[in-house]
């Protein structure tokens, strides 16, 4: 494939200068940048530059408000919200990250609401942070249906990921971001562009029958990772990332979108607990540590965010290959 | 099959005779009687009678405490611990609900840590009974191994399950209860002892290869649900279940296990919400309802624990069916 060599300053750059020309303000593009910066550093293409184009068109049409002023609230001692103001996701996250984690390492637990914002990267950058100041934690989102509930036949759950990180004693935390998808629909979008066949388990038809077929699935429904027990997955992120903080279920935000291929508005909830806090004291952090141990003393096992670290290790100093014609795609939009 | 009839109170007294005959005091016995009780009244058979015989051995070893005297203490605004005396959980569990609940109506969120207790039924009790005062709840606890690491080929996690319950408007919570494994281990020692084969994805032989054959399984390891994700929610399950509260991990429950057939020491930790305490106020769980009116609008689809309520509703009168050799083991246990 035809690629484009960058570094990372050079990914930021570009990033920024596309989203302050498309009507962010400093504060959002800043935030915004990062995160697409981030996911180049960790190679998780799938939201880095790849998701400037959606960045933009959301902007552009005014669905999303570049220029959010995300405000902040105690709603209760363990429960911290904020709004976004109708902006992407980075710059609330950024706002509610250290007032989730003072109210954590003070009550033990605590919960972060993020309402009215357009989430459309990974979850692990939050869950990431918090595990960098020493706590667990848990996030969930939403987003517009595209999985069927077990049983049922039609688009009903968003592919509402979950992730999960834990602190650790040296370097980055152990993290994982999963969707209750079986399969990302990007991967499916991608088998059908290029005529492969998904495996068995990914999707259904518009009649709800299995197929392999990826244009078939997209034009039926996708479905939850390990049958009942993801569609159930999926309903939980549902209620707490929507009824429980005010927000949208999957079904009401596709309702509600515009569908012009950015993130529609959605919620999001992040619980941070003190390892510190719960009785175990310093051996919490110690204890993951054996723990770990014991798991790569198997052959074959990694820990989750393994290849991500890897590339991290990495694309400082190498730098990143963009596909060119996504390469040209966002130099076009850096220029205005 | 050749069947005893019983009512339920005929099921408590005689789980009540079997345990106090075998060193349980009465709150003990009472609180594990009424676990057993509830069980076989949602036909949730695996959880009732049938377990009695373990939790006799256990007590009969000395490996469980059936004199314990559960210890409460707040350890932080938002975590309440519960010292188990190394008891069964249902009587640790129902002197730290009040105090979760009312830590988590105060605080928005909260948590409850059970240690030094052994967990021998389902976890969906917890859950909705938290859900039955008006609070979302989330529990996990881990067990002896007997489930691979995603790429791994011997049994490390448990068959850690989780479960989850919302509050509805009118009658019993929505709630799930599910093994991060893809079967249930008892289902598949019922395939073995009956000679049939199991799905693809339940398991591996003792080289790691899948097989169908559950004898193989049993002597290999358990997969998790849905690949990846499933070891991933397992791992999880793991630190917040063991090292987040000071308690064992899953591997850990292994080794200090005497194996005697009933449940390892081990902990749970619960996160109790309330909804009216994160923005959304009454409308919560109204929307709650909403969501559940659309997904029940589809054909096909139904509410977990459904199930169990359609039974619920049907035993209290009725009574229920118990094979004729598990009532002539139980009946032994109940004369002494």
């Amino acid at each position: 494939m035809d690629t484009v060599h960058m570094t990372l300053e050079e990914v930021r750059k570009i990033a920024l200068s596309a989203l302050l020309g498309h009507g962010c303000d400093e504060a959002n593009a800043g935030a915004i940048a990062d995160t697409i910066t981030r996911a180049e550093r960790d190679e998780a293409r799938s939201h880095g530059l790849f998701r400037l184009p959606g960045y933009v068109t959301s902007l552009e049409n005014g669905k999303v408000n570049g220029r959010a002023r995300p405000t902040v609230e105690r709603l209760s001692p363990g429960v911290v919200r904020v709004n976004g103001d109708r902006g992407f996701t980075p710059l609330a996250l950024n706002m509610g990250r250290a007032p989730l984690a003072e109210a954590a390492k003070e009550q033990g637990i605590a919960a972060l609401a993020i309402v009215r914002t357009h989430h459309f990267a990974a979850l692990w950058p939050e869950t990431s942070s918090l595990a960098e100041l020493g706590l667990a934690a848990l996030a969930v989102t939403s987003s517009p249906p595209y999985v069927a509930v077990a049983g049922g036949r039609t688009p009903f759950f968003g592919t509402n990921p979950m992730s999960f990180a834990w602190p650790r004693k040296d370097g980055p935390p152990v993290v994982f971001d999963q969707a209750s998808s079986a399969m990302a629909r990007g991967e499916i979008q991608i088998a059908a562009r290029d005529g492969n066949t998904v495996p068995d388990g990914v999707g259904i038809d518009a009649d709800g029958e299995p197929t392999n077929d990826p244009a078939r699935i997209l034009a039926g429904a996708q479905l939850a990772f390990g049958g009942y027990k993801g569609s159930s997955i999926a309903l939980m992120i549902d209620l707490l990332a929507g009824p429980l903080i005010g927000e949208v279920c999957s079904f009401e935000a596709g309702e509600q979108d515009n569908q012009d291929g950015g993130a529609a508005t959605g919620g999001e909830l992040i619980i941070a607990l003190d390892p510190s806090r719960f009785g175990a004291g310093e051996d919490a952090i110690s204890h993951g540590e054996r723990l770990f141990a014991r798991m790569l003393a198997q052959d074959g096992v990694r820990l989750p965010a393994d290849r991500r670290y890897a590339a991290r290790a990495r694309t400082p100093e190498h730098g990143i290959e963009v596909p060119r014609s996504l390469y040209d795609t966002i130099e076009e939009l850096a220029r205005g």
